[in-house]
């Protein structure tokens, strides 16, 4: 008989259902010790959330994040709010001793974030941040080859996150929908939303970065509040590339707009080693590209590798070589291995410790684009 | 409150797998009058499918089919079995009242087919066959592009379905997990398993076939059968391709093998319009490939359309621009579109009666493939 | 010193020009003994003929190509005409001791053809017909990987050659331009002028076919004739599409098309074999697509192998890796190999005779989709 | 009758033999009212030179470049020498009077090529810098689409240059070969070899660039020397990133190493309008991929142009549709675009002033590398 592992989750915008969705599916595809029960879900509004929860099957709804977190019947906490929330209810949840998946980017900046990270340090409490990019097979596949030191030496890094949403200058900010817009909820723009995802990857992938020289843009300077109808200056960082120096001595470019015609969610990556080099793409995220300069030089070449065998990371949980899997599965994986982690006693990354390095480096990055110069990042210990 | 929808689900193979995610998920994301119940699961082996019960939530377990379709508190019985017993139970169930889903190819071949499709008529009961590659959701889009008209006349069809599994000649045949190389349970090879899916796809863009030219090859003769470990004859086609004309007048290429090393399951079809082509991969099946020749010459190009927008089919109810959905995503679809063929009165296609059209072209390119002559395929009324 | 090799071309069109360039470059890039003398041009119309000597350099023009072969200064008639005018030149040119470099297809039909072939050997004079894309790099190392016996045994080929410029009805035939529509000219549509092209290739790469079965269209019915405006029935293939056995006992698809819209010239050619397979495409003609299964499974996929670099065929003749040669280069790889061919004694391929292979395919295609039967093809001895 | 031009070329290696065909062949495919002669050739080694002379058809060689510039048989003199040699032959060239085409970069820095812009100003002599990838089709598209407003407001360029060349410890610096590896005789190592050409392309395609920060490094700290083998401290760079902020308000990442294992050649560069974007890669350089956000929602998506129409640049000159042409072209097409320059009074581009100005934005480039601070742009007048 499994154990009950009963879930409350906070917040059921785009997140909160990409959250439930692995919840739901977990069980049906992982072989865990625990049964996960979408036990509550809270949000503001008593009836949309009685009607999200009744989709997906969750028991019982809440209005008040602090009663959810009251409550005995909760053994996890899930935060799918806003950034300038995520603090306040972890550390709330900390102290109540729940376990805690915290929505990325982990903080507003990397202060608040310290104090989230001691929180959870002082209650010894389970955590985790939903950077679930990690999880993608091709991405976990990326991160073993590395390991296996197959590429050697490495010279180079480069990321980007490039989106277009935003180019039209009617769009509104701010409100339920475009709160990433509105810097007081979001606390940056393409920084912490989208940069932040190619950090953490990155530092997975190829260590530290030692400092970095940023510049960024505002290219629409005003527009109407969603809620208010008032023209507002924005305060977000529309487009934002930076230089880095790994602290293994390789170079890095990254960059992330949301003024790129053309691109939906283009996250990219590419890492250039002395014998191999890997590229992935999350608009075909079910495939990696790998070159390996020892194969025989006349049929040379990048290998389009469709990472849906047996043999490749979390892909013998799903179906049949060739069929692909999307984007949520990320999410379940991410569940799968909290869970592992929680039941083998070898917790899963990143914790809030580990996206606590990310978010020095992004304010690392917003600080450079300020001050125009090189910028150090601050050492997490 | 929504109305129970008590599934008996017979089979726990790959899609026995298939089907319940898909029962289990569509509540989720589709707004239905009804509340899909995973009510019963129906196998042989008692203690089997009493794990495959608790895993996926089913209420309860069976072990005789015939049981399973007795129960008054179920409402449709869906087939997830080996072909050759797909008739015997449809029938019954049909006689029983209940709702029909069945597993592709409808039957073993044409004559049994046309007794299923009476057996519903006579009933009045829904039915549908699990073609599901109809709603891949760039499919779906090849469809309506097809269907306003933008192709104009069509000149060709060509399609594909290739792997490479069974090139080993060391690999049994027959038993629970390799009955598709079984002659007996799986009525051919690739013909019924692949290019079935193949002509589904072509007669529902491209309408119906009159008369094909074939040529089937058995490459490796003999195998161990998995069970006794006896050497046997193969008796299953391992590739068969053949030339079709439609009755539209435009000509086609269909081709299916499990011996084209590098393919897992490379399903594709490109159809040329005297205005515009299209063309479609399963390995990348979230894009769809799209030439209009009424574009600007100058830029006139291929575009490779992610379909993962809003206004793309089905794609509201998943993410956000970019970020895609996968293979078991079309079986989510399928169940979606059977409920609300229910509820609208509109059935969902393809029922029983549309699986019989390609029964009868396999049928036709079957003994094509012997006689070596062109066969016409016999007309469905 | 070298010695002179002095060349006499009939015909100045498209093919004209191709392989003026080719006689042009060829020293530049390749060491050959014989220095390449562009000496005669021959077309009736001797204002435009001596306008294109002047343009490419040639040293005299001429109007009747009876006198070119009579005139001692002459050592090579290249054959750029009409395909209907090929065997009374070739025929004249070895009875006059002349090497031969004929464009393809060798002729009308294999009966005449065998007479150019005996016309040959009789006059023991060298000869080669200009099937260039033998010697495109990437096909080139295809061959040399298929001798090398990388891919094991075979079990597939498929080819295609795909165009849409025929699309528009009110296109005209025949004329000096649209030759190719006029079936006195051209002898058949797209299986002499396109298909040959990819059974050229497919018997150089797996050897001889031994029957077919082909299906025909004529979409455009009737055409106005170029020079008189008058309409007549359109007499050649507008498209084409066969199956066949080759002596190895692969499986084979062959189609051409001039009514695939968004395809301009899209040969494309594919061969699976036990352990690996390649993949080839003229619209990237510089890389070649390979898969290796012995490659460790987590990293398999398909290569994109950047044909361009010292080792790979032709390629230490050119530039540097990454920059990649076009079609052009094709006719001079040829000339070069005609030339060294006779220098050392080892005639390229493909001759005459190796053509003549071509052509007989070509019959039975063309006979079996007027017969709708299997046709066996005629013996080359 | 043709005006005669003839052409003394100094220096027979890569860029050599580049600039060779290009004067052979651009008589062949454009219509021009002069008739190119290769003439002279110089280089020091006699005898090599004579070989190289004979090969091509130059009439005569030189060993002193001053001899060749006093020749009054002699128009324009080409430069295809290291560097740190163009500027005092291209003064002396110009104060001869004669023509100029200079292979670039333009010179070892900024001061130096001011001088050379003084001189041929002074001199009154038509002068161009060979910066080749202007003029691939592809690449002069994207100039024409940007020039015709179908971008609208430039929001990001991206280029990138990478190649992988020296990443074995054991290639030695300098020599004929090698010294491109040779600070001395290179002036900088890939932000003057390759950054240079991904800058003079996008100055091109999107005006003046006014700031940068940049990154360098050099992973080799010491190599052999080609021709002493003595083990000496390497001066150039290997690899340069850098940010940037053009005139019109454009964002801009460009990157350059030869330690990017997996790419020969790969200069691709990016740029994002308003309402489309374009991207371009040099290893499939026949192709442009366009997105335009004003194409129907449900099939919009990133186009690949096969450039090799008649209605492309320069293709008409060429073959037909689908079949490429390759690198060395660029150079034809510069050298017809020169000659047309000349005939028509409008000087064709890039000239030693356009050049400057990239080797300005180099300067810049270098000094931020070293200072760690955003450096200003010199401006040109």
């Amino acid at each position: 008989m499994k154990k009950k592992l009963n879930i409350g989750l906070i917040g059921y915008g785009f997140m909160g259902r990409a959250h439930s969705n692995a919840f739901a599916k977990v069980n049906h595809f992982f072989d865990l010790d625990h049964q996960v029960v979408l036990k509550a879900v809270c949000a503001r509004d008593a009836s949309k959330v009685k009607a999200f929860a009744e989709r997906w099957g969750y028991e019982s709804a809440e209005s008040d994040w602090k009663k959810l977190i009251e409550r005995d019947d909760i053994d996890v906490i899930d935060i799918a709010t806003p950034n300038n929330t995520h603090a306040e209810i972890a550390i709330a949840a900390a102290k109540a001793g729940k376990w805690i998946l915290c929505e990325k980017p982990l903080s507003m900046d990397g202060e608040e974030g310290k104090r989230m990270v001691d929180a959870v340090a002082k209650a010894k409490v389970p955590n985790m941040v939903w950077y679930n990019y990690r999880r993608v097979p091709a991405v976990t596949l990326a991160k073993k080859l590395i390991d296996d030191g197959r590429l050697g030496r490495i010279f180079h890094y480069r990321a980007k996150f490039l989106q277009d949403w935003t180019i039209n200058p009617e769009l509104p900010q701010g409100g339920a929908a475009l709160w990433r817009l509105d810097v007081k909820a979001a606390g940056s723009g393409v920084t912490g939303d989208l940069l932040a995802h190619c950090i953490d990857t990155a530092i997975w992938l190829n260590g530290g970065i030692d400092k970095v020289s940023a510049m960024t843009e505002t290219f629409i300077k005003q527009r109407p509040h969603q809620l208010t109808g008032k023209v507002e200056k924005v305060g977000i960082d529309d487009a934002c590339a930076f230089l880095a120096r790994f602290k293994n001595g390789s170079l890095a470019t990254f960059e992330s707009t949301r003024y790129a015609r053309g691109h939906k969610a283009l996250y990219t990556f590419e890492i250039n080693g002395e014998h191999a080099s890997i590229f992935w793409d999350l608009h075909d995220l079910h495939r990696i590209q790998y070159f390996d300069h020892r194969d025989e030089g006349q049929v040379r070449g990048w290998r389009s590798v469709h990472v849906s065998d047996g043999d490749h990371p979390y892909m013998k949980n799903w179906w049949v070589p060739g069929l692909q899997i999307g984007y949520e599965h990320s999410f379940v994986h991410q569940v799968a291995d909290f869970i592992k982690g929680i039941e083998t006693g070898k917790p899963a990354s990143p914790t809030f410790k580990d996206a606590l390095e990310t978010q020095y480096i992004c304010d690392a990055v917003l600080k450079s684009g300020k001050s125009h110069q090189w910028e150090k990042v601050t050492s997490i210990k």
